[in-house]
């Protein structure tokens, strides 16, 4: 009976609608601008990242992140946002800059474990901060950068740029992460993840995000993620779960 | 009797003899490897941070700062050794390459509060950590970053920065910040209050650092951060003290 034809399609099926009510629960979690949980991947990071969008970011959601995570606390946005600031990959950045800087030249970043490109692009403050790391001052920094790319359409070009600058500055305390241009298809870290859900939920491309530490000196493990998940009230999503749920989406 | 100056030259003595006795008493805290708290100065950040020598850096040193601290992880280095790695403060190498990134001309940080200079160098990672951003990856980082300064001196010129690439890659998720050139004669923040105390104390000027947060979404106000150093068995300075320090050791 368990290779029945029917039954398997039924349990697929279930396994379908299960999934969509999931990421309809994370979507609408998002949209209300509580925290969701987001894996990786096993091949990946194996990290479970709380998860934001920026323009509903308090000093709260901050001192949540450092305690409750305790990793990074950064900001993801989306290639286009970041083409539309000039924003570059530090990376790319390090390798065009290495002949005035020749330290630079000596630490490429060729030997990620699992990936091949670093996401990291600058990290900023907004300028009516003050240290720029209190929780205070970094959810003022999130909130006025979604807030800012909220509005970056109306400006053009070079004007967007001119217009960021009024209100940030950088060396600062919150680094950006941005999305590969073809998101998903050409990267499935924690940021393309991140940025394919705000899209599916129709929020502001800017997300703010920290890795879940564990007692052991590593990641919080997937099941102890899970279980925090669960005893917070938190939706938790696989990465394979979002990658299936974006397929659909963006067809 | 309060003004009998030989009264008020005791009383002198009395509160330089105990401002001696708690610099000692720091200087072995350091060398055994034990958190000191330093506080800057009111007219400054007014922050308190957890330090620590990073040769002296576990996992367990990270779960503290970030615990207990909850603000930036961050190495602190002296600027003698910065210039034998040729590492750049950002923002000099940003004002030297924002022909090609126009962005960073926007973005330049000319209204810090309270200072006149960010002293953020690179963001580093060593080369056999994961993702870099758990407790055993940052702790492998500084402590290894601290074993590589110890050696530095037989190098010469251009092969440290090579025997540096060989270890570390850049971007990564551990900030190095450079003390200014006439250390605390230059600038006053935490980077040069913590190496004059590493130099002090005799120690690789290779020292990891986080700010303390309080609960109110600012950082944990003075008479609070003495309260828990009290409470931790930890030694508290003010930066006025270590100044006063430093005036009679390097003279």
């Amino acid at each position: 009976m368990g290779n029945n034809p029917i039954f398997i399609l039924r349990e697929v099926n279930l396994q379908l609608g299960e999934l969509i009510e999931r990421i309809h629960k994370a979507i609408a979690e998002l949209q209300k601008g509580r925290f969701i949980l987001i894996y990786d991947d096993d091949k990946r990071e194996g990290e479970t990242d709380l998860v934001i969008p920026s323009e509903f970011v308090t000093p709260e959601s901050i001192r949540t992140m450092r305690k409750e995570g305790g990793g990074l606390i950064f900001l993801m946005i989306s290639n286009d946002v970041a083409q539309k600031l000039k924003l570059p990959f530090l990376a790319d950045m390090f390798s065009n800059v290495d002949d005035k800087y020749p330290v630079l030249k000596e630490l490429v970043p060729n030997d990620i474990p699992y990936d091949t490109k670093s996401s990291f692009s600058l990290y900023i403050n907004h300028r009516e901060t003050f240290t720029g790391i209190t929780d205070i001052d970094r959810s003022l920094t999130m909130r006025r950068f979604a807030e800012f790319i909220k509005k970056i359409d109306t400006f053009n070009d070079g004007y967007a740029t001119k217009m960021f600058g009024k209100e940030f500055r950088s060396p600062g305390h919150v680094p950006i992460c941005v999305a590969a241009e073809k998101l998903l298809d050409e990267r499935k870290g924690h940021t393309e993840l991140v940025i394919s859900m705000m899209e599916m939920a129709g929020l502001t491309p800017a997300a703010s995000g920290c890795e879940i530490m564990g007692e052991s000196g590593r990641a919080l493990p997937k099941d102890k993620a899970k279980q925090y998940a669960n005893d917070n009230d938190f939706v938790f999503l696989d990465g394979k779960e979002i990658l299936k749920a974006w397929e659909k989406w963006s067809k």
